[in-house]
């Protein structure tokens, strides 16, 4: 199933999307009360094209993992991966949906994309034994870790750097019956191939992520784990677009504007 | 004007304490619907012994800064403070009242406590400049940047060694009339004085704070700014009890367990 919230001019609430993106008759059903557990239909049905598309879920954190491809780690001048995921928030405000702006700060020279795929956490939960780990997932959505490099590199922290608002867009929408063992995953630059991988080469598996996160902090309905993201990261400039796709989900796709 | 959150058994809500600590009597007056704009009173009265106090406020962010007093930066083994505040976020999840108990994880060997002023942000803001930084501030609070010193050296990023569940003690209450500037800050380990310093040592002020966070990223009601510890930190043990005292807000206690 794929969940989505959305707005058609009056109050956001979440949908299924319904039916072929390609040939253009999907349809989203509202929803009612959340995903997250039973729900039932709004009667709510509206062409895909009518309406706007948000972040698929306002997460009460977005907690991400640094250099977990190979081919990442070597390009940011590391020589071997780290020895445990290296951990990182990015703030609820920091969230975007689909469409939305990527807004480049006055403040850095140089801001980058960076596609992964995200986790989607359906329930509370802490300590999840890595043989249990689905059962604690509602889905799987995409993601752009924007990072503004020059910042990352000055403060030793990235909070700063990976925090602003509008640098972690999500979307297009979230998909509940997947396989996150080996997606191909690609981001595009006004259309150019720049990064091309499969979550297959992923240094910890969605699953031992989610164990470990799991036992770092809890974990609430909602929460987005960013599970980092291939090499091919490369800046972007106002005017530009960037698509992050993962297959079997869609494509996130977000304009760049100056701020 | 003291405002907490509480419980007397039903459901959480927002209080305001008026009375005597002191003296013992102290009550708690029930305020509806939060302190973030007009209220009122819901005519729920109770002595302050007989309820449950909440952390303060559930934040939507805890951002905080490290190295803000030259003591700490010196323990810490640097030799000279940060060019620019060093920016880490603490979950929601981290968030523990007065009165709960910091849990120990069972990966780290060191966990220290850091007394630290709180300030808790009113109002929706972006680029507050210092003069009007006062503006976007609902009051001040004692916070506990609770810390795996073994985790934040191994990990380089803090997330994780600051961002355990109940890492972040908020509390008694917040107070919203106090100038910041100057206030004494003390932090005891079994009524053993460990930390005592003056809010006028910050390295960054509260105003100039308020203006750097602010630049970084959207600042929203609720959200707790947490302003860095003075020198004296350590590490805490099984069935200790910590305690930090900002002078015109009150004294955050908490025991501390295994987990």
């Amino acid at each position: 199933v794929r969940i989505a919230r959305f707005t058609d001019g009056s109050e956001p609430g979440f949908g299924v999307v319904e039916g072929s993106i390609e040939a253009g008759t999907a349809v989203i059903r509202g929803i009612t009360p959340h995903p997250f557990g039973p729900f039932s239909f709004t009667g709510v049905r509206r062409g895909l094209g009518d309406v706007r598309l948000l972040a698929p879920v306002l997460p009460s954190k977005v907690l991400c993992v640094g250099k977990n491809y190979a081919d990442h780690v070597q390009e940011m001048g590391g020589d071997t991966p780290p020895q445990r995921p290296i951990l990182f928030l990015k703030p609820s405000t920091s969230v975007a949906g689909p469409g939305d702006p990527i807004i480049l700060p006055s403040d850095s020279e140089r801001v980058d994309f960076e596609g992964e795929l995200a986790i989607v956490i359906g329930r509370l939960c802490r300590d999840v034994p890595v043989e249990r780990a689905f059962e604690v997932v509602l889905g799987y959505t995409c993601a752009n870790d924007v990072t503004a490099r020059d910042q990352q590199k000055a403060d030793g922290q990235w909070t700063r750097a990976k925090g602003h608002d509008a640098f972690c867009p999500l979307g297009p929408w979230i998909e509940t019956d997947l396989d996150p063992a080996d997606l191909p995953i690609r981001t595009t630059l006004d259309g150019e191939l720049r990064q091309s991988s499969r979550t297959g080469l992923l240094l910890r598996d969605v699953p031992s992520l989610i164990a470990y996160l799991s036992s770092a902090m809890t974990l609430l309905p909602g929460d987005v784990l960013l599970t980092g993201t291939p090499a091919g990261v490369g800046p972007m400039s106002p005017g530009q677009t960037v698509a992050v796709t993962v297959e079997g989900i869609g494509t996130l796709t977000n304009p760049v504007t100056a701020r």
